[in-house]
């Protein structure tokens, strides 16, 4: 069976610097990437990004262009399209599938970099609607629904940012909740309410995305149990942040805000297993450059532990 | 008397990254750095920068002017050579010199990234060698000592790394160390004592260094109180590493190993002072990515203070 001193899962900004640091150090790695491309999610970020210290990138993509060919001329092993189906804690080995093949490899350290992304619903619909590319940005796409109508789903910051965001290009804003307590920030409660085309729902669930070909509307659930349509033309789920950390789940630690509990080198509580990057930071103190510094330390750490 | 909400102490990589952060994030800032310039430890780095991820370096100027650039053009409040001679906690002010003038600024929260440098041994004739230039590189200046003699002092792998670079290049070394027991690894100790052309003095500490002009001798002493002279072309103090944490000695906790102690946003024992980058982090732990992470989740911490 094939072994490695350190597997890293993940290829976003934390996994790709902790594989150039692996390598810089001479550390016998391998990272996997389930996509066909390194990057995480930086492939979906629209705008320049001027906050990495001494690299400014138009947008997303072309940061992640650099930092694949900077793991490139460092020759970082790297596998992609590689899906980890499961982490064995005990026998400390991974299975991943790559082109329909099935692979476990031996680890000695593991370092998850699995990342973070949007909340869904997990509604009918919703997978479909994200499918058929209706997966909006609020900064970026207000114009493409001036005059129309969108649902915003959330009760946080990133909701009634996206709900004012969406006001201000002329879009008629739904900014629909399931309780009456929001977590978002005083001030953009207050701006929301200013707006007439901002209407707030509250004790309100959103159970159905409906539309054949685009998005026509949305079924709400009162929480009396009244049950009605509400026509839309696009929705925004802003449900707050999943962390990628199934594959760890009952394997190491997670304190009660849902954040895997690890010290300042990334060590989980299980002394095998490191977590680094948006998948164990909390999303207000997340950000490239933490990511890439979480990776690099990691990876030191554990060149010291494998002398 | 004049404020700001975040006063950065340092301008190496973790201060450039905090300043660069509160700018992005509209924090009220300033950085104040001793030097004419940004940068920090970067201007000593002779060779190739490899491990930041995102940007490849031809040595540690270069890093330097680019980080430095990103600053100037996101318009980042750096004041330079200006030396910070005392951070009152209590007042929370900082008291620094500048062209010979003394100010005193409040801030609500300090950011203290002075990072860190060479231990010295604090002996007569060291600050004069220093100040002539005779501060030497083992990886790029071993050929200025072919067949010349050079002292390298220290017990810990960059004595033993820094002793058998020169041996390599054909310079008689001596290693001499206050004890007999060394920190270095195995490897290192082993590979010096095979090397005909290092010889290692234990028990030993130098008590001078001597020469008007450029460095010609040493003076020893050991433990059992004999004195001694050994005439050498250059010292290499490698005895560890000081962090220059003098300005909140006794206001923040620091812990046995000489560490201030900081959570994972850089919050010390005073909730109103943080630490980031190579004043509070272990040295085999540290880089520039570490550093440059550590500036942004500070700032991004602090933002969320300063709602």
């Amino acid at each position: 069976m094939q072994y490695v001193d350190v597997m890293i899962v993940g290829g976003g900004p934390a996994g790709i610097s902790a594989a150039i640091w692996c390598k810089r150090l001479g550390i016998d790695h391998l990272l996997l990437e389930k996509k066909n491309e390194l990057g995480g999610q930086l492939a979906k970020i629209q705008n320049e990004i001027i906050d990495y210290p001494g690299l400014y990138a138009e947008n997303g993509q072309a940061m992640q262009m650099v930092l694949t060919k900077h793991a490139a001329k460092l020759n970082c092993n790297c596998k992609l399209n590689a899906t980890v189906l499961k982490i064995d804690e005990a026998q400390k080995t991974v299975t991943f599938e790559q082109d329909g093949k099935l692979e476990v490899i031996h680890f000695r350290y593991l370092v998850l970099a699995s990342g973070a992304g949007q909340r869904r619903l997990e509604v009918p619909g919703e997978r479909e609607m994200l499918q058929r590319g209706e997966d909006y940005s609020a900064t970026t796409d207000g114009q493409l629904f001036k005059n129309k109508t969108a649902a915003v789903v959330g009760g946080g910051d990133r909701a009634f940012e996206g709900a004012i965001l969406l006001a201000d290009a002329g879009v008629n804003v739904f900014l629909i909740h399931r309780t009456q307590s929001f977590k978002a920030r005083s001030e953009f409660i207050t701006l929301a309410n200013q707006k007439s085309n901002i209407k707030i729902l509250t004790d309100t669930k959103v159970t159905a995305i409906n539309g054949d070909h685009r998005v026509t509307s949305i079924t709400l659930v009162k929480d009396d149990g009244e049950s009605s349509c509400l026509m839309v033309d696009a929705v925004f789920v802003r449900i707050g942040i999943k962390r990628n950390y199934e594959l760890v789940e009952g394997k190491v630690a997670i304190d009660p805000q849902g954040l895997i509990v690890t010290d300042q080198t990334g060590k989980t509580s299980n002394s095998s297993i490191f977590a680094v990057g948006d998948v164990c930071t909390d999303s207000p103190l997340s950000s490239i450059a933490a990511s890439v510094g979480q990776g690099a330390t990691a990876a030191k750490f554990l060149a010291s532990l494998l002398v």
